[in-house]
């Protein structure tokens, strides 16, 4: 795996590892026409009759419809399930199953760490943005450590060991990695940082997949009546209240009578380009949303039934830039030649900065001690190769004494162990000076930046959907990435903050429809 | 009004000439009220009476409204206008009064600029973002002369006469001025530059409240039945279509039947704190929000009624640092050191940027031969001066090689005319060499960085308001900063395009409306 630069300068200076995909246009016509029925709702005296009647309809078999079920179910309300695709999982399936969880679990506790009810909220809140939902991130906080119980309890194996460093994922199938930002300035500097990705026991990365067997296991023992190839295509209203939606299955109309909530659990919309288009366009220079059918129905549904949506235009990226872990090392300039982060960032936030750059593209800095070949999942291409820092910005067509300039600066500090410009910790820091030196190129569109979004309806800790006055639409609950929740800024996110949000306040969303009168 | 450097540092390294407001805060309880009753619309079965009856309604009295009442009366419509503050005015009486026109005025001509309709399509193509609104910007662009005419003929007068140079309004009362980044790149490579800022004959700042005030008269004089303090509070609708609304008079609910249509013209949303934390978060660290009654009202009824609102978290936002125009010779740089835009881009594209930088502040960098007083609007502080880069780099707080080393860089090739890093046009080049040197502080809380909300519902050219499958709400019209229109991006923002949006496309929802059926 590992090359040294040299090879590649005495060989050229740059060769692509960059494959080119294609943005996805097949959901485009479909979406086009989805829309057209999801974003109003039916009135009931215009249904022909109840097909199917439940006190909670559950829509989305992810993470957060499966847990809304369960905990519906086991409240006594009798729930049927919705799913569009043919079976369960959902983005979160398409996940590592890692979730963000704190406080001080046994897990953290055994690998030696101190975390605090406190260190978790407070870290939430700095991660949640300007507009951080401080209630959720107080009772998230606050419930953290019994949540991973209830995990345990459904049946989520957590083997309870410790990998250290930076990794995306484990490849093993061990327990707690560091996940975000914790360590990281200015997380360090306000809330004590511990490790918090708490990662589902499985040999490799894709642990969602895990994890949303399990919780169907669950919601089958629950009794939920579970219907897929069921696309909801509208809620249906009485009044101010919602009462039902219509679901196609079998290419007719069912009309589904809900008679204490509906809960939306139909994931965001990075796979609806004109949603994409519309809402949050800052995604539309990226190559690779995550998602399945991911394509903002729930939002539309409940935007038509007169909820909110808030923070439309936030999302989550990454490229996985940190394999090798060693490229922290590295420091990343834009197309003038500037820094613009601290590198041991987590490395979405880092990503999420990047796409703030001008330009199309940003360069990871290194030095033959740290080199080695990026994963090729990323298509990080190598730009530029040479024996000095000012040989590899002539070879980026650089003025002088601008990308050389940064990396002197920054080496400077290093040498003596501090990053006074970025903050960067020390642990990762190192001057660049072990020649021959390389630029990475880290292309927006080109390289893998994966995504998803993070707006969504506007919800109450207990899932109920808040109407544009904020008053609680009746009837109507969401939660997961149908809503704006925990994770809600992309420069903030860190690994496992959606599932902690999906799961958690699935469970509470659930509970909520289940009671509702 | 010219000072030198050197006194300030015989005196003192700082002295603050900043100012300290807070933002408003009085809406708040108001809006949170009103939010209640806008954001659902009443069913036309529930109207107790018709109070008045007319073909079209139009809300809102600036210069959308009042473009809209008058072409949908002169196109033969009975209009009724109602205005929730005493007067007409809204926001556009707060402006210049400048509005952004091209493709070869009889002013451009006169003063020797070959402007085109495809320069000025190419440049509101650019100015919009990745999601500009082609068409609007083609319709605009090709009828840019004919609305200037209109304008005319209206009784606004123009002068006729240019002012070179960068200034943000004329402080005489000449006509045409550089009002955007038309000569700025990357603007410049793409669109042949010409000015395009026409501004209403009036000596000194503030022609908008002249603009609506003739505009108001035209509206009298088509016999548009103006009811002004009457607050829009629902819209009535019919099934799908938009029927009416109800009307705050005397504190009592007046219901309109509009048998045509409804024109929602309200403005913004600059003025509803909690609506801007919701939908526009990257505004709660600016201090001075340009509005009037801009509480969004028009976007959330037109929401409640099946809208599509979009680009909600885009916003205007400039702080007048290019008085005196010299300052444009300045750089400035973030708190990492580093420069981020060219600085000869508009004000307003400029300080847009400037509130993309981490931190709370960014820094004008001056030499003595460009230094003067900033204005005291601005509220921009003097934060370090020095005989050298390097002291004032010490005076901020700065590592060494940061700051200095981005003004040699700058320096060494301003000497030899070009700036290859952020490519500023020659003639705003000039090196910071001569000493001494000072730091201007521009504090996204503590400076005047005023602002404007562009995000709203989403429309056709013809002012029909989209619903979120993209077909038009029966019945629903809008325009000016109530919808997302030519201007939608503040990055790309220019002055005179808010006013040539509501003008322009205010007459085509009159119009629409006047002939809907």
């Amino acid at each position: 795996m590992r090359t040294c630069i040299g090879a590649l300068l005495r060989n050229s200076w740059s060769f692509g590892m960059t494959t080119r995909e294609k943005r996805p246009e097949a959901h485009e016509r479909e979406d086009r026409v989805a829309r057209g029925t999801l974003h109003r709702p039916l009135l009931a005296e215009n249904v022909p009759a109840w097909d199917i009647e439940c006190d909670v309809a559950v829509v989305g078999f992810g993470a957060s419809g499966a847990c809304a079920a369960l905990e519906a179910a086991r409240a006594g309300a009798r729930v049927t399930l919705f799913e569009a695709g043919s079976g369960s999982g959902g983005a979160s399936a398409l996940s590592g199953g890692e979730i963000y969880i704190g406080g001080g679990t046994d897990v953290q506790k055994a690998a030696g760490f101190d975390d605090s009810v406190e260190a978790l909220a407070t870290y939430l809140k700095m991660a949640g943005g300007p507009d951080a939902d401080a209630a959720k991130c107080d009772m998230y906080a606050e419930n953290s450590l019994a949540h991973f119980e209830w995990l345990k309890a459904q049946g989520v194996p957590y083997k309870g060991t410790f990998v250290p460093g930076k990794i995306i994922e484990p490849a093993t199938d061990d327990t707690l990695i560091w996940s975000g930002s914790e360590e990281a300035w200015p997380y360090s500097a306000n809330a004590k940082p511990a490790p918090r990705g708490h990662v589902i026991q499985w040999e490799g990365w894709g642990g969602g997949r895990k994890l949303v067997d399990i919780l169907e296991a669950r919601v089958r023992d629950a009794g939920v009546d579970v219907r897929v190839d069921a696309k909801a295509q509208s809620l249906i209203v009485e009044g101010e209240r919602v009462v039902g939606l219509v679901v196609r299955i079998d290419n007719r109309p069912v009309h589904v009578r809900a008679h204490r909530g509906v809960v939306l659990a139909t994931g965001g919309f990075a796979m609806n380009e004109d949603m994409l288009r519309r809402y949050a366009p800052g995604t539309m220079k990226l190559s690779d949303p995550i998602g399945e059918n991911d394509n903002g129905s729930g939002i539309l549904m409940g935007i038509g039934a007169g909820g909110d949506a808030i923070h439309m235009d936030e999302f989550f990226t990454t490229c996985p830039w940190i394999m090798p872990p060693d490229f922290v090392k590295g420091i990343f300039v834009n197309e003038a030649g500037n820094r613009f982060i601290n590198e041991d960032c987590y490395h979405g936030r880092v990503s999420r900065t990047m796409v703030d750059q001008p330009g199309d593209k940003v360069w990871l800095l290194v030095d033959n001690s740290i080199f080695s070949q990026p994963i090729e999942l990323a298509r990080i291409s190598i730009a530029a190769v040479g024996d000095t820092w000012e040989e590899v910005e002539r070879e980026l067509g650089l003025p002088e004494a601008t990308l050389a300039a940064t990396v002197h600066t920054f080496n400077r500090y290093a040498a003596e162990g501090h990053d006074p410009v970025f903050r960067k910790h020390p642990q990762w820091l190192k001057p660049l000076t072990e020649g021959p030196f390389a630029a990475l190129e880290l292309n927006f569109r080109e390289s893998y930046f994966s995504f998803f979004t993070l707006g969504g309806l506007s919800t109450l800790p207990t899932g109920h959907v808040l109407d544009r006055g904020g008053e609680p639409v009746p009837g109507l609950f969401a939660a997961g990435r149908a809503t704006s929740g925990l994770p809600r800024s992309g420069h903030g996110y860190s690994s496992g903050m959606s599932l902690a949000d999906c799961t958690f306040f699935g469970r509470q969303a659930g509970r909520s429809a289940a009671s509702a009168n």
